[in-house]
């Protein structure tokens, strides 16, 4: 258990207070363009990312348990390749090489993806889902800040069908068959959310203190604007565990 | 060692007389229409194989030795994964599953790549190289005897830029590093190739048998047809052999 916001702010607990089940968050837009990062962190932080995604999601490809769910899965990877190869394209643009781009990224990234991998198939695919469901949605709301079109264009192509549909029903087949995974998944799911939010956290132009026990502390008025933002992010997250029947 | 064709038939001997290097092979074109398979026999078979490459290739993504590597080579796994697609939305135009359709070919593609995936990251570039450049230049030469439109269809979706370039660049870079792997990737492109040219073999619309040692014996004027498209297609490996300065 820990919390993002510490000090003078409220204290917000992730885990496992996340929000009412099914209730949907305020449709206010908070305005957070002053915490998105300079543009090239920006592409290089979001590439690296979707290429660790497709990285798993080939993953799961070897590994998946009939021809069906491979050739299924195949798809979802091409989708999150289609993400990096976009992001690619606007860090060239701009006349830099992605690789140098996105290295600073690769310590923290390599690290999360290395804790989500899972013990298994199912454990990989829920990572996959929920990680890159929380994530895209927010370096979307990221790309708010970045300047000229870019923004919108990053947004768009985020925002592309990432084959979240093929990984839900292919999560809820294995779990119809074999009802004790439900509560296994449930368990891992909330294991996630917190590394997830650790990195959407990473990305933000401010900078905050992390004590030993994982409890982060922002100063300033930063914070106040940024909790709502994770709480919607939450509440996405809440939503997609429902959606498979577990408890978030 | 072994021999395609034997009995009446001349005798060829793939490994290891190949072709004189350099020397471009007749561009006489076999006509080998009618030993073109059903057309969804020929899409289930090539669909799994560039499934196939492309779980190489992204297994080649997870263990790249370095960021500008493995960014290079997910664009070369985006390309066997296009390939799988545009086969996979034939099959499905046609009212059939597409798992269904390939799993005929599953048992003898995955002892192929098991076969040859190789000890290291090399190896199994080279092996992507060189199987998926033989049997993509093969299944083109299979559509033409294809039904209608489809054939065209196929042959320029296979044409299309496999990442070719990219597996050339990065398995130059490796040699240059290294010079006795030279030696070493000889011997695996030259054992290689009788594992590809077998699957060639395999998706032709005629029954050869195999005895215990590995011949293969074709009756008929079959045979005499199909030899100089196998000489085309040894030609073209030495070619990519060749190229990397690699004895084939």
């Amino acid at each position: 258990m820990f919390s993002w916001f510490d000090g003078r702010a409220k204290r917000v607990e992730i885990i496992p207070r996340l929000t009412t089940r099914g209730e949907r968050p305020s449709t206010t837009k908070v305005d957070i363009k002053d915490l998105t990062p300079e543009l090239l962190p920006f592409l290089g932080q979001s590439a690296y990312f979707e290429l660790g995604v497709f990285e798993s999601l080939a993953r799961a490809v070897l590994i998946a348990p009939n021809l069906a769910a491979k050739q299924a899965l195949s798809t979802a990877a091409g989708r999150a390749l289609s993400k990096h190869q976009g992001l690619v394209a606007e860090i060239r643009r701009r006349g830099a090489e992605p690789a140098d781009v996105m290295a600073p990224f690769v310590p923290a990234l390599d690290a999360f993806r290395a804790e989500i991998t899972g013990a298994d198939w199912t454990e990989l695919l829920l990572s996959c889902y929920l990680a890159g469901g929380l994530l895209d949605d927010f370096f979307i709301r990221l790309s708010d800040g970045l300047p000229g079109e870019v923004g919108p264009r990053v947004a768009h192509l985020l925002g592309e069908d990432a084959g979240a549909a093929i990984l839900a029903t292919q999560l809820a087949a294995a779990i119809a068959a074999d009802a004790p995974l439900a509560s296994h998944l449930a368990l891992w799911g909330r294991r996630l959310v917190g590394d997830t939010l650790l990195i959407a956290r990473s990305a933000l132009a401010f900078a905050g203190t992390t004590d030993q026990a994982g409890v982060v502390t922002v100063a300033g008025p930063a914070e106040e604007r940024i909790e709502p933002v994770f709480t919607e992010l939450i509440a996405a997250h809440t939503r997609r565990m429902d959606g498979l029947g577990l408890t978030a």
